[in-house]
């Protein structure tokens, strides 16, 4: 594409190194927290929405994606859109659309949690039983990021779950519409789409309006307005989590082919400029031939610029000692990616503790799991996979504990229940138990 | 205790009143938010501790403490001092900690999600792979609402669920400890204590100290500032839930005793005067029975001036039409405790959508569960049963997906992330998956 470009100024890193720890920490650091003027504009859009709702909605959706609309019937799309744009689209399309999406419905079925309880010999019955949620918010980004396999990834674990009712929000800057988006919310089962965005899209459905419905819970990506405002309403409704850039951390043994390698790192870094591909390896020659190989595939690319400076600003090639320290840095690193290009990976399984998704083998690239192998590709990041789990069918239910004591076991229950909530000073919980307690 | 009181003016409402969508709206409605002086003092503690680290917690733990430590040392408990507690124990309260921690394990070990994976035909393998936190945070409340049964609700999940290292965070105003919430940390597999609390101790587990380890998960209630510092360290840190005030929601068919109803509503009312406490019944000769029974036992309870005050401001006896009508406003008020005091309470279960906990059957009063019932006394309020469950094994692990492709798997794969890739426009996410096509 380009060819004034200065090799990318890539940082390379070794553990024997004095300050390796220092430098990794440097690199990790991620700061994703919104300053208090994102935060005001975002309190005040929140608070339009929540007193006036399509009024305020439509104000600021004119304002922001720069639209003329009077009514909130002009920023909805009926079912029989979404199935036009379905069936509009290219039949390879379509076909590659429609197979992405059952593989990952596949998938997402073997996630299903089952209610379940058991009987104790006194007959007391203890369970828990797993519910839907009513209604659940698909928050899709619009413009130059408005990705049909979002639409997939977030969607389809809601349907799975049994939601009744799938709301999916997707601004359309200047009034610009991708049939592919509406196409895979179509194939995913989404009930209603309104064309709205920004924190005016998650108050909508936070709060609901007199058309937008409220929901349960809003998950899916957006920008820094968008995390301002799901932080602002969680509690109010579930969110599914604060994303930070995307990242990859690809481990090799040396053996896979470079250029393999340096594609990957660049599928990663192509997302944006704050996106982060790290290659780790104890065969120093080979980080020497994928740093050649991104040297001469990155002109080939057409997201080179971002590619660029993607890798140079957040990107590095880390050698390390051997296996076992590659082992420590996943497990330090805790990568929303983890791309294990090593023989028998099975064989790093279980020592692996913190990761997202795991690529394992020369073969399993990010890409095809981003798309189409079946797992989520909506996955926690900045570290967070530490406690955070890929967006899941369990997002889209909750659960209920069920107690059934038998006139016997609340009979013993109460006993002990008793003597606890004497020691804790709560008398009414004491003498609720006793009166179960058999005379 | 006292005779003094006028009768407690508890709210009345019938479903068929013109206005009762209205007044249940106000009844139920909760402001948990925190206002700018409580988020600008917790914001400053973060900061503190985020720099000074030990220095900052020592600080703050001594001025709202009204303790007087030079070193951290004065603030920690070792794993002998908890035993210790635990041994000095009367035997009637150490055994029935014991039981109840048992009960609580039982419960718990069934929650236990599993990996699991499976083999597609041309080999490629998928699955889900489950780990335990490596560390989490508990918080306990100090003070007037020590719970040890707190500590057992929240701990055991954790142990269950196989985290590495527990540590448990409990303030001790004016330098007083509470020895059963020490032995039920003993019990529950607590591994460190700190005794600290208020936003310092959130922001001593969320950044670690030079002595507090940094946990993974900070979970537990406690006042505003805790409950701020919560918020503003999720994302840095997992947190379980905000939790607003303790509610519970009693429909009785009008055949359980008045008096054992009445001490129900006291148990919920008992914990604080924000607490809720709500009776809905179809038989009205019922509704005034249990409040006749709330007037005759209101006088004999020790927390009688907190169970008026919560049952005056927040509590209501609701007239409905019919079972119906009352199943409508169960999923409507989607409450933290269901007692169902009905004849087959089962018949009732598959219409609950949301609900914490269900307490079946007028056996069941809600105080077994607090307590030694099994399944966990630490659930969602203030309607985030919608969205939200108990507090569970599974908030003390995490998933990672597994995507091992097969030569032939990733071919196949690859070509159908090739032709999504390229509808997104993301061509080295293409190229990289065409490298893994057969020639």
């Amino acid at each position: 594409m380009s060819e004034q470009f200065p090799p990318v100024a890539m940082t390379r890193l070794a553990t024997q190194e004095a300050d390796f720890n220092q430098h990794l920490d440097t690199l990790l650091a991620w700061e994703g927290v919104s300053d208090s003027t994102v935060q005001q504009r975002v309190h005040d859009i929140l608070a339009a929405v929540k007193e006036h709702g399509d009024s305020a909605v439509i104000e600021a959706t004119n304002r922001f994606d720069r639209l003329d609309v009077t009514s909130i019937d002009q920023l909805m799309l009926s079912a029989e859109r979404l199935q036009q744009a379905y069936e509009g689209l290219p039949v390879v399309q379509r076909e590659a659309l429609t197979q992405a999406a059952e593989r990952i419905r596949v998938y997402h079925e073997r996630q299903k949690p089952t209610s379940w309880q058991y009987e104790e010999a006194d007959g007391t019955v203890l369970g828990q039983k797993v519910t839907p949620l009513d209604r659940a918010g698909i928050y899709v980004p619009g413009g130059k990021a408005a990705y049909p396999s979002s639409v997939l990834m977030n969607a389809i674990p809601a349907h799975v779950a049994g939601v009744r009712e799938i709301v999916m929000v997707v601004p359309t800057p200047d009034g610009i519409l991708n049939e592919l988006v509406l196409a895979a919310a179509h194939l995913a089962g989404v009930d209603h789409v309104f064309t709205i965005g920004g924190a005016q899209a998650v108050a909508a459905l936070a709060y609901g309006t007199q058309t937008v419905p409220r929901v349960d819970k809003v998950v899916g990506p957006g920008n820094i307005y968008v995390a301002t405002a799901k932080r602002a309403v969680f509690g109010q409704v579930g969110i599914d989590m604060i994303a930070g850039p995307s990242e990859i951390l690809v481990v090799s043994d040396g053996k896979t082919n470079s250029d393999w390698l340096a594609m990957d790192l660049f599928s990663q870094a192509e997302h944006d400029e704050d996106a982060q591909a790290i290659l780790v390896s104890w065969d120093a020659a080979h980080l020497d031939a994928v740093a050649e190989s991104i040297e001469r595939l990155l002109p080939t690319m057409e997201r080179e610029a971002i590619i660029r400076e993607s890798l140079a600003r957040r990107g590095a090639l880390i050698h390390c000692n051997d296996p076992d320290e590659a082992l420590m840095l996943i497990n330090r690193i805790a990568p929303e990616h983890l791309e294990l290009s090593v023989e028998a990976p099975e064989s790093w399984l279980s020592e692996v503790r913190h990761a997202g998704a795991i690529f394992m083998g020369r073969y399993t690239a990010e890409a095809l799991g981003d798309y189409c192998a079946g797992p989520n590709h909506v996955l926690p990041t900045s570290g967070t996979t530490r406690f955070s789990s890929p967006l899941g069918v369990y997002d889209f239910q909750k659960r209920s504990s069920i107690i059934h004591c038998s006139a016997a076991g609340a009979s013993e229950l109460g006993k002990l229940a008793s003597t606890l909530a004497r020691g804790e000073s709560l008398t009414a919980h004491a003498r609720s138990a006793e009166y179960r307690i058999r005379k």
